[in-house]
This record gives C-alpha cells, structure tokens and sequence, in this order.
C-alpha cells in the first residue's frame, strides 16, 4: 500500500572524524523516502527551492516514488550545516537555513489523499495536523517531532500527538516531550497523549517500541565503520513504515519486525555520506543483514537454575 | 562447578534520586557471589576489617557459598560513598576510604586451589594474576577492571589481560583500554591482547558479546524502577559467570544465554538498595524474567522486500 511522507528535502554540509560534504542531499523526507521506497509507493511532499538539481531525486523515481509533491518555490533549498565528533549520536549544528522551507504549507496533490499510510517526518505540529486532515481515512499514521517544537510548540504538538497512531521520537526527546526520565514511565506519559504505538530511537544503542500491553527491545546492528549519522533516524523511519505499508500488518509481531527492519535501512545509511550507500543498496543486502541481525540478537533456552 | 571469585568485601553509603543509605553491604566480590550463588558454589576470597559483621554474608552461606576465603584484618572495612543523579549511568564517588583493602593481598585456601571456573573482580591487575598462578588448570577465567588500572597500571594489567579467557567491563573501559571508540574495533584490539572472549557492559543499554568471529548484542531489561544502580555490573558478572560454572557449557550459545542471565540479575538487583532485592530472589522470579527477556527481544522473520 502507499505511504505518504511529509518533510524537508534539504542540501547538508556535514564534518565527521572521517571526512565531509558539501550541499549533500539531504532532509527528513528524503532520507526516508530513500529507504522506504524499497519496500512500498512512496509518495513524497516537500519543498525545494530553484537552486535545487530535482535530478537528485531520480533515484527515487526509479524506484517507484510518486514525486508529484515535491514543489519547486522561489528562493534557496533548506540547507543544514553540522558536524559530529567521534560520539556519532550527538550533532553539533553549526547553521541552518530555512530557505524556502520557511514559508512550507504543504498541499496535498488529489491523487495523494488517499494515501493509507502516512508518516509526518519533523515540521510545525500544526503543519503535521494539517496535512493529517487532508488525508481521507488513513489506515496508519505516524510523527516524528523535535525539541524545538516540544518546547516552543507544545499546544499545537499534543493536538498532532492525539491525531496519530504513532510516534517515532528519539530518547532525549521522549523524555523531554514527556516529563519522565526513565522510559518506561516517558512511553506511558506519552501514549497516554493518544498515539497507541511509541517507538523511541537510540542511535547506536537500538530501539524500543511500546504499546500499552507489551515492550520489544532492540539493540542496533555494531558496525566497525560509521561515516554519517545524518539522517540515520529517518532512513530508520522509512524502513519502519515501509514495511508496514508494504506488509499492511499492524500487529505487533509486524511491529517488531518492522523495527529491526529500520534498524537495517539505519545500518546501511550510515555507512557512507548522505545517501550514497542508500543509492547503491539493492534488497538482497536488506534480507542478508536482516538474518544477520537475527543471528545477533537470538538466544536459545537452554536450563535455568531451579529447573 | 565451582565458581571462585575473587575482590572486594565493603560497605557502601549510596544517594539516588530515591533514596540513600549508610553502610549498606557491597563490594564487587560481594554483589558477584549474591547472583552466582543462584546458580553454583561459590567460593569467595576477599577481606573485611574488625567492625565488619559477618553474619551479612550469611545469606550467602544459607546458599551453599563456602566463605572460607573471607579474611578479617585489623583496620576497617573498604567504603565507598557515591551519589547518582537521573542518569543512573554514571556514578559520583563522594569518598573512597581503602581501609584493610589497601593491603588486600589474596591467598587462596587449599580447596580453593582446583576451582575450575575464577572471576577476578576489579582489584590491582597484579594480585588478579597472582591469583590465576594459584589456581590449578582452572577451566575458565574472566576478569574486570577500571579506568584507575588502565591508566595507572598498563603493564601489569596487560599481563594480566594475556591469562584470562574472558574481560568483562563497560564501555568507558573498553573505549580506553583498545584506544578506539568504535566498539567492533576496541573489541577486535582487546581480544588481540589474549583473551578469546570480550563482555561489553553498556548499563541500561544491555550488553555485547565479542569472540573472534561473533557478535552477540542483548539489550537490557526495561525497568519502571530501578533505585540503586550500584553492584549492577558486578550483579551481571554473577549470573553470567554462575550460569557458565553451572552447566559448564562454554559454546557460543551458552555465552549467550549467560549474558542474557547476567542482564536479568542485574535487572533485579537495581530494584532496591544494596542486595536488598537480591536477598528476597527466588529461582522462580529468574526463571520468569528469563522468558519475559525472550519475549522483549524475539521477533519473527516475515517476509522481506524482494522476495
């Protein structure tokens, strides 16, 4: 089934201990669009600006995406500029230009309101809520969100947080979104907003998924070379939803899966700058990394002491 | 099998946002022999000074330990003062006093002398090999440190680290003892020193298993209370070293399943101060915890994109 995403598409400069880009593609939709489009239709809403070579995305194109929704306005494309020091989990902005990003209002092309599966990758909660209303009866629907608007934006945040069945945050922010620091109670605090599902992301350190009834824990797949973690948590949300939207299995057997599936598409995009390594996978390193992290993760049951 | 283990005896006065208290009973050996001794015999070698009570390790004796090798010395008992914030991660010393531990010099019982499985607790890397050299064709040894050893005493601790067939220490340790941070590479240059397996202790974050050709990742059980962080790596050391004694069982899959253990003992044992929860333990509650961590980290293998 198609997934929807809304977000930046952005140009980033970025310095890591093993080298750096210029005007890199870059933004949240497009990391993830770069990982979803291996699973299901992606249909991508953004905004560039008219120094934007829209050839960037035919990689995209390539692989199915609808790119009717990317709009092409008067002015610069977002650009990011930052740099991570050998502790890849945290990045230090050094500048950010909205561009036309600023002025963003996306309009849903017709063909895009029926999009079953919707994911609303980090802009203004009320944006989020907005594009939410222009889809027709969506059978899925996920956010990401970032402190910025947790501080600044908190009203308009929990009316978007009550709209959607999934939040798609890392651990810094659920803890601060919630109040909480320890994360079981932050999950609580936060699925108590309306989301039924709470997927807290943790860099390196992997991911957990909570529902009211269950927790998954999952660790994140030990590379030996880490180049870019810019846009690593997208390319994680873009094999999350991709999966569910091609699989249209919600329960939480798909959920877990669809968690280390992200995970992978995560694994691979920071294996290299941008997107490069995105652009050059194709899916049978997704199946052999996905059994790898299989066989990282499982353990048998062998005899337990009082047994 | 039994299970020696050799290190520090103390009392520790500890301050968590929830909490504090005074002279509580601690010390590495200490919290090791309460979760090994659900699984194994355990033979403890350590030191108390004149004001220790000894009946505080009673509990261990109710549970098969032979206490043989405890020694008590003019002077006082080591103390540890420290205080955690949020982030029970990371520990603040307050106070350090070494009392008899400063002059710890570990002479193994003749029963002692055949212990086919020895866990070296963090003491002077120096006294850790002595007491590998009066050891008998053990069958097994581990050992953990700190960052004051890897700094302090490189040499000696490298000769150490040459004798023993496991390391188990965090993060920090790991990243400062192999010089790199990447943990694939600090584990590669680790177990270049000797040892044929490294444990990786990542506090809330669980924990990973190196060998030469395998990589085992476990996260750590998710708690909506953990009072007392202190022990809980010496705690996971326990379980993990005592379910290896106790089936003898030294393939991959065993070291797995005792990494697991050592993260459920851990688990339990942050729930309350001290060894508080660790005395109230019954082989039941480890066995539930067991499956309830298989449940938090098993996940099917669906269908995947391309096939």
């Amino acid at each position: 089934m198609s997934l929807l995403v809304v977000g930046s598409i952005a140009y980033d400069s970025v310095e890591t201990p093993f080298g750096r880009v210029e005007d890199a593609l870059g933004g949240a939709a497009a990391h993830f669009s770069a990982a979803a489009t291996f699973f299901t239709k992606v249909k991508l809403v953004g905004v560039v600006g008219e120094d934007y070579d829209l050839t960037h995305l035919d990689f995209l194109k390539a692989r199915g995406a609808d790119l009717a929704g990317v709009t092409c306005a008067k002015g610069r494309t977002f650009r990011w500029k930052g740099r991570y020091g050998f502790n890849l989990n945290e990045a230090e902005t050094l500048d950010t230009q909205l561009g036309v990003f600023a002025d963003f209002k996306p309009e849903l092309p017709k063909a895009y309101r029926k999009s079953p599966y919707v994911f609303l990758a980090n802009i203004h909660p009320a944006l989020q809520l907005d594009v939410l209303k222009q889809v027709e009866k969506p059978k899925f629907t996920a956010m990401d969100t970032m402190n910025f608007w947790i501080q600044g934006e908190r009203a308009a945040l929990e009316k978007t947080l009550a709209a959607v069945d999934m939040v798609v945050i890392n651990e810094g922010e659920a803890r601060q979104l919630s109040g909480e620091y320890n994360l079981i109670r932050a999950a609580q605090a936060i699925l108590s907003y309306g989301p039924t599902r709470l997927v807290i992301k943790r860099g390196e350190y992997g991911a957990l998924l909570f529902t009211k009834d269950h927790i998954f824990a999952s660790p994140a797949y030990p590379l030996e070379s880490v180049f870019d973690p810019t846009g690593a948590g997208d390319s994680f949300a873009g094999g999350l939803m991709g999966h569910l939207a091609r699989t249209g299995n919600l329960s939480n057997e798909s959920l877990r899966m669809a968690i280390v599936l992200g995970s992978v598409m995560a694994s691979f995009h920071v294996e290299d700058f941008s997107m490069d390594r995105n652009k050059r996978l194709v899916p049978e390193e997704i199946q052999a990394r996905f059994r790898a992290f299989r066989a990282l993760t499982q353990f048998d049951d062998l005899t337990l002491p009082g047994e």
